[in-house]
């Protein structure tokens, strides 16, 4: 059809072999049909390279559209031949570098400087980088008139912003820094201009010390790969990471980029994925959307990358059953092929992992443990016991979200943010993100005082990280525990999670020791944020004929107290949240108060969603919350089935706790168990533990043991 | 395999036909694949007949399985020839045989007559229906000895109850009423004894006018096939009826039950599927789910019997696609392979209809409008101005509900019940089902000085109904206009509501006039039960520090009053519910409040679902509440997209209205409508009308007008 030829990204022989896929039922043959059926429905609507508007207003959205399809329509010519594609890009490109100097410098908004086309320069990058790889597919189809026209009038100006008049963004360890080297190398590559590849990968001063890509990822990733900002951030950054390794990788072989440190390209993009919850949605850490998943156009990038570079696992193969789609190009290729060599591929079911964090791994950990039943459900607990997360941090360190059923159980609430949705604010970070969403009470954890960890300063709480004790990943008995130390002033916290698969339980049994130490008395705040519908409970509530807020200020002011009762000796909740019964029970006394919450207090915009919580209130010097959660029965509206409602777990008991160890016990029907936990810091996996409470010995080896009476 | 048979429902031919579809992806040969899973899955847990239990409880549950499952596994005996089957169904029927008699009767818990299986005879009947079903498929294969015991000690004793001992339950024109008389029926089919078919076609006098399937199918349904519950209850009745109506036709062809009394039977099962959304689910009508849709057994088994008996029809393919699967039987044979003729099916697009209520149907109507925009998507308007609908009526006349984008828009909120959750009350009704979900208040309509429609009583509310006043079921412009007098002692009120496709509008645009006329001034409170976030409105609101109830009766006691304030000339209110916007819009003035209102007050077993509504509250004696609801624009979270997240639509004025018409401007982006309503109940469709207001005269002819000014 054409000359031989290679793009930035791809050559001939991959164009080729894409080729093949047109209409097959094979990964990249639906890539392929979506990607056309896609690209057509834009083509077909009027062609338009606007001016400015808001954040989230039309030409925002169209100038990002415009660039997406310049690429999209890019590789389509090359791999269909079809010259409508090359003749779409083509009047896109020009019609840009027609008006793209004409467009005055945007508004700054933020600490993000301004571009012609955007607000932020971020987005800028984004579209030089799309722009760029659909202009590197359709150049030598063009005029050398229209090259040059492109590259003077639009691709330059574009490349002198980021390296000149904005240098100081483009020398930056950040993840917006990815972009910004990306969309310069691929621009580079595009129009043959080697030196922006150089200053690409070994920043402005070539020393690759203060910028470019090989100091980025060196320096932005903790040794287990994990990103400090959470997969939220991790996905957007992935994309450009994922396309630039590309690059380096064909321009600049020499650099061996996927081996390069110890491998971190594949170690970070693996990192990100074994965060995600088992339906391939990212738990919300740290300021995050509830519904980003592994379906998102960076992590799709990332997975065929990952598959043509890496050694094959079944889970990669697992989590494209998910995306249902591959990179449309030589990558993702390899993967459907890797896909359709297999007969079955089974849903991914990712092992326990513990992602420390910390550029040295020595910061604290982010914990991933997964459980699968014996119908092969998945129960996932995630504990934060790791860094801050910098500006989009939330004050949560041992907070816990856990998954199963399909759904998220124990919630975290994400950002406070209608992304995109312009009449909210401008679709900005709401002033509820900080009121509400970063605060303490927002999350599945005990806040102290009715405050915020770390008084809400992000700078206090940079400084500080979770300590963590132990984290067992495998086998039937897994679990994890950490420490935070002055998180609030002279009060040290431990948290323990558990979980137990048990012979006479549908799902494995949560159980979450929460541990906190002071030689004053404080007022302990065990929260859980739940979703569904209260079933039953034991305690007797007092249901408020008005309602008032929890609190003035810390996320309290956010809450109203629904109802509140004393609380029993194992008090217990039990809730419908879609097709499952969940109950949990505490170990508390009368002189505990249970409140049931509901967020939307001082709220004048609605800007919250309305939510509800159990909060468990406690005075005490030394305390710990002992509780389970069960998992059990089954509901249906539709067909009007309903199943073990109530579940088996009926009491918990302290029998002590100390700087040394918790020793705790449940039972129900069929089910005793006595629950060991070591507490020390030095303890070790041989540690031989021995220990009386109430005129009873208790002994185990390791840092926990669970001894079932019954079974 | 076996000696040519013929089953209550199936004959050899079909059995025949039926084997010859296991392994294939017809309709028949997927429902055929279920049936195995299922019953396989069923028949691998360990045998059990138990005693009692409470509703909701373990045996409760297990008897109604079992039921079932001797029906499933009778008739895969005869399809797959595997004894397994025929093994299982006779261990199940041996055990009851033997324990039947043993068990005494339950307690009486309602007016219902209790069973010795189930505290209702209802369920009684359906188990015998289906144990009867099963036992007729391997009758042949069961000794002598066994036929005789099962017959002696289960089926025998369950008839004389049916027939004997509760005659007044049997003989009855009641939807448990179908249930009773199909069920012993097929049971005396199954056994051979004649009598109990005739008795139960005929009545226990042979009269055919208390009891029996022909008085039944006579009284029970109006002329146009709607059945006054609703259609949650008639997908329950329809069931029996559907399978008592295929025994007639197979024991009593001289009777040509299909075409008995103008097609009653294929009449009331249309009338039922054409209630449904396009979803399939029925909109909740009385005390009804939320969720019950044409996926429920009575309606698959009424959509293959309509299928095999009356002509072919397009929706009826349409809503199979939906059901995903057939009746295992000689009918769902016929409508698997008129699907399997069709290279492809559509989604079901149903006519819009209105369906007249009671024996002469003189009794209002109930009115579905349908409109299909240019991407296929359908907008269904519901409005219930018909009957009340018995003990399971809402005091909801002229309310409406909304569906588009797939997804109940203006919403109704259903019962007061968690159907089978045992903690919840036994899964039986609950108190707020009376006290809130049933009331005025709770639905889409105006509510009087804080009350209830009718005061809350049934035998008032028995006694009136709706006056349809327009029906307009085709084309661009749709509409339906009742009237209500004296639901509220000296109140006339009339509903017109219309559906307007606009070029300018990705969707119709839902016009609503609900106009009120009284001596006295009283308080007019204009409700819209909505889902989701709220993105903005032009009033200022006020958002309480302390939250109240709206009231102390009538419903209002359970909504909290979450925020106030004074209306504008166009009272505007955006919201966000899944991936789309909604703008309400409603002529109003400064005299008017506007009030944000959410459910739990009063609630102290958090019985009721969180919900929220809007409510237009003002004084007046004759008055026009003018709104029109734009839905607009696309959001998705998970891909961060957000479009015209304000739609189109400005301002809506009330150029006038009386007795005689209301004339409504509604203007926006590209828009300028004058709508023109004839409010003269005996206007018709040649009624010129000719009215002046402000000094300017307006005039079009028949019900109504809209004139577009720019367009």
């Amino acid at each position: 059809m054409q000359a031989n030829l290679s793009t930035v990204l791809m050559d001939q022989e991959e164009i080729n072999e894409i080729q093949q896929e047109l209409g097959k039922a094979s990964l990249m043959g639906k890539s392929l049909e979506q990607l056309i059926i896609d690209t057509d429905n834009y083509m077909a609507l009027p062609l338009d390279v606007p001016g400015h508007s808001p954040a989230g207003g039309y030409a925002h959205n169209k100038h990002q559209q415009n660039g997406k399809y310049i690429d999209q329509a890019g590789r389509l010519f090359l791999i269909t031949g079809d010259e409508k594609y090359a003749q779409f890009t083509a009047n896109l490109l020009m019609q840009y570098a027609d008006k793209y100097l004409k467009l005055g410098f945007q508004e700054q908004r933020n600490t993000n400087p301004p571009g012609r086309l955007f607000h932020q320069l971020l987005n800028e990058h984004v579209w030089l980088l799309y722009a760029s790889l659909g202009y590197s597919c359709i150049s030598h189809w063009l005029s050398a008139t229209q090259r040059q026209e492109i590259i003077a009038r639009l691709f330059i100006p574009l490349l002198d912003m980021s390296t000149v008049q904005y240098d100081f963004d483009f020398d930056r360890i950040h993840n917006h820094g990815i972009w910004a080297v990306a969309s310069v190398a691929i621009c580079g590559a595009a129009i043959g201009q080697d030196k922006y590849i150089d200053m690409s990968i070994h920043g402005l001063k070539g020393d690759d010390e203060e910028g470019g890509f090989l100091a980025q990822i060196s320096k932005l990733f903790a040794p287990s790969g994990y990103y400090m900002e959470g997969p939220y951030y991790h996905r957007y950054a992935i994309r450009p990471l994922a396309m630039f390794a590309e690059l380096v990788h064909r321009f600049r072989p020499e650099l061996d980029i996927f081996n390069f440190k110890d491998q971190v390209i594949g170690k970070t993009i693996q990192a990100m994925l074994s965060t995600a919850y088992p339906n391939g949605v990212f738990p919300a850490l740290n300021d995050a959307s509830k519904t980003m998943d592994i379906k998102d156009e960076g992590v799709i990038i990332a997975l065929s990358l990952f598959a043509k570079h890496y050694p094959e696992n079944e889970n990669i193969l697992g989590m494209a059953k998910i995306q249902e789609r591959v990179w449309v190009n030589g990558c993702g290729l390899v993967l459907s092929k890797a896909y359709e060599a297999k007969n079955k591929i089974e849903m991914p079911c990712l092992p326990s992992v513990e992602l420390n964090e910390g550029r040295d791994g020595d910061k604290g950990a982010q914990g991933f443990i997964r459980m699968q039943n014996n119908t092969g459900d998945i129960s996932q607990l995630v504990m934060n016991y790791g860094q801050h997360g910098m500006d989009h941090g939330h004050f949560d360190t041992l907070g816990l979200t856990y998954f199963n059923n399909n759904q998220e159980v124990l919630r975290e609430y994400g950002f406070g943010r209608w992304v995109n949705v312009e009449p909210k604010f401008g679709g900005r970070y709401l002033d509820e993100n900080k009121s509400y969403a970063r605060q303490t009470i927002a999350h599945n954890l005990v806040t102290v005082d009715a405050g915020c960890q770390n008084s809400f300063d992000i700078n206090t709480a940079e400084a500080k990280h979770g300590e963590p004790h132990f984290f067992i990943g495998n086998g039937n008995l897994q679990g994890m525990s950490a420490y935070a130390h002055d998180f609030y002033p002279g009060v040290t916290q431990q948290r323990t999670l558990l979980l137990v698969n048990h012979e006479q339980l549908a799902h494995p049994l949560l159980i979450d020791l929460f541990r906190l130490s002071s030689e004053e008395t404080h007022q302990y705040d065990y929260a859980l944020q739940y979703e569904g519908q209260i079933v039953r409970t034991n305690v007797e509530l007092e249901h408020h004929n008005t309602l008032n807020s929890m609190g003035n200020d810390f996320g309290y002011q956010h809450l109203w107290n629904v109802a509140q009762g004393k609380a029993q000796d194992t008090t217990l909740v039990s809730w419908l949240q879609g097709q499952s019964y969940y109950t949990w029970l505490s170990a508390s006394s009368s002189d505990d108060t249970l409140f049931c919450t509901r967020t939307g207090a001082n709220d004048p915009s609605f800007n919250l969603r309305s939510e509800t919580s159990l909060v468990l209130r406690r005075q005490a010097r030394n305390s710990l919350f002992a509780s389970v959660i069960e998992t059990h029965g089954y509901f249906n509206e539709a067909i009007e089935a309903s199943l073990d409602a109530r579940g088996k777990i009926q009491h918990i008991n302290i029998i002590g706790f100390n700087d040394h160890a918790s020793i705790i016990e449940v039972y129900g029907e069929g089910i005793d168990l006595t629950i060991m936990v070591n507490n020390a810091p030095d303890a070790t996996v041989d540690s031989q533990t021995t220990i009386e409470f109430n005129q009873q010995t208790y002994s185990w080896q390791g840092f926990l043991a669970v001894e079932s009476k019954r079974s």
